[in-house]
């Protein structure tokens, strides 16, 4: 039930939403929304967060949070290959946290879903006993919807950008709180603000070679197996292929920490890991880093190291490789 | 992230919700889901319920749990004349939660999203320190979408059935926890299983006098406000019309509590509450209550007591009256 001062805080969200677009015919504060969308296909997807779990406020500015918490559905759809269009925000709020929290949360939120054509049309406020979010993205197929499933023996796999950053961030943060911008900011920003691959995943999907894709939430060891068990086939990736920045490397170094497996599963990367067909004139038109190549299905997924050694890879590689103690 | 056990969870909730609709191209399991429309409009709406706040387990079947968090949503969706298609479910789950609990939890979800036509697609598992569940539901108009804002003065404003019973139960179960079911177990029902007007909805919206339409989730005083706010009208309601069950009465008297204070302000009856034109050959084909008339914008929202007398009445009813103490 809403109490007097949700429907305060609910007038102060909808001033702060600003008008939305045409598409929307009811929006934030009625019994529910009304939206278009352009065909009659509708892509749905929901990420819960909770606090102690998911996010730490002791680090996480509230904007970050409000990034993040769309970000990761933007990174479901960006997985299809689909455009979001319309967002929906639970909030259950503890009593620690106030008005300008949420409105701090919602700009943080708003200014992604902008840059993405998503209007924020409708959602839920009521009181908890630690913060939980919860975003409802709804888009539309842009082109084809690319599914986890087509990947064929033959295919490369790529992934379009660095691996293990996000947990790299993690780990600075966990260390040293705040003050890790200081040094690692590309790191932190990695891991609280995550930039989900909406452009690149359309862009990709549009050259017609990409034969299946996901987006890397749990892990890369995770998704290969993800993708590997849709599509019916088995997958090798190569260490020395896999992309760690240096500045991944060197949180690892000094924090005694293994970057590789970061990497393989420390999750929340939000790229997108795709298998496509290989081309004579292969150029695809946004940066990515091939990892590996798709193959029978009796091969599993496997992990061939620096040394040449191949090794099944699990699909929680994060324990695996981090017990190893390197 | 996931871990394996919620891994074989999914499996179970997967096998237990059994093959989608055809209208359901991506189900769970996926990204997102993948769902066709009808038309291109959508409606969608979320309601967030959180242990300790909106339930008790102390009294509450996780069966009764999973029918009263989608029959929010219908009830929301219903509120529109509008027809549910398909739910998103997000759970966050405390460790003193099991995997029977959220099994049985998904039963009666279903067994109330069947009777609608409405299948779940998709949705989120997470740890959290206390339950949380936060459902999406998507809808699409069924014939014209009916607003809160199109009621004038000379309408009749009327509910679909007797109000308060679901506080009544909701006090019941607190006194006497579930041992309230063997006297209250008309009132227990309200409050935990509540059956939502979405098929009443459609009907009265199909007779085309129907002007405005809400769903009482926040108690008719709240609602009643919310109406004549969107509509810019003034409001008078009667006491004596208000339909009150003589178990809520009978509870109220047991309980020392004012059954017109449930009914007022109680809230969680998921009845709709509607405006329409008074026509001469006045039968509406669903059971309805009319409770009082449509004035102008000038009255404001009035109750006239069972003596005649007029007050304002207030938007928190609840308070206002158990605060009368008698």
């Amino acid at each position: 039930m809403a109490t007097s001062g949700e429907f305060v805080l609910i007038e102060k969200i909808r001033e702060l939403l600003g008008p939305p677009s045409s598409r929307v015919a009811i929006g934030v504060g009625d019994d529910a929304a009304v939206v278009s969308l352009s065909r009659n296909k509708c892509l749905a997807t929901v990420d819960m967060m909770v606090e102690g779990v998911h996010f730490d406020l002791s680090y996480t500015l509230p904007e970050e949070l409000g990034h993040k918490a769309i970000a990761i559905n933007f990174s479901d759809v960006a997985a299809m290959a689909g455009q979001p269009r319309y967002a929906l925000v639970s909030l259950g709020l503890p009593s620690s946290v106030d008005d300008s929290f949420v409105e701090a949360f919602y700009t943080g939120m708003r200014r992604l879903a902008v840059r993405f054509g998503t209007d924020i049309v409708g959602g839920n406020l009521t009181r908890a006993p630690s913060l939980v979010i919860d975003v409802t993205l709804l888009g539309e197929p842009a082109g084809s919807l690319c599914l986890r499933g087509g990947a064929k023996p033959g295919d490369l796999l790529a992934v379009t950008g660095p691996l293990g950053a996000s947990a790299a961030g993690l780990a600075c943060l966990r260390r040293w709180g705040r003050a890790a911008m200081n040094e690692y900011q590309e790191l932190v920003v990695s891991h609280l603000m995550p930039f989900p691959r909406v452009t690149e995943a359309q862009v990709l999907n549009s050259t017609g070679l990409v034969t299946a894709m996901i987006d890397i939430s749990d892990g890369l060891s995770s998704e290969l197996h993800h993708l590997a068990k849709a599509s019916g086939v088995g997958i090798r990736i190569d260490e020395a292929s896999i992309p760690v920045t240096p500045a991944t490397r060197k949180a690892g170094s000094v924090l005694g920490d293994d970057p590789m497996a970061w990497a393989l599963g420390g999750g929340e990367d939000y790229e997108l890991l795709f298998a496509f067909k290989p081309s004579r004139s292969i150029s695809l038109p946004v940066p990515i880093t091939v990892i590996g190549e798709v193959m029978g299905p009796s091969m599993g997924v496997v992990f061939r190291r620096e040394d040449g050694r191949e090794e099944p890879l699990p699909a929680r590689g994060w324990d695996h490789f981090a017990s190893r103690g390197e």
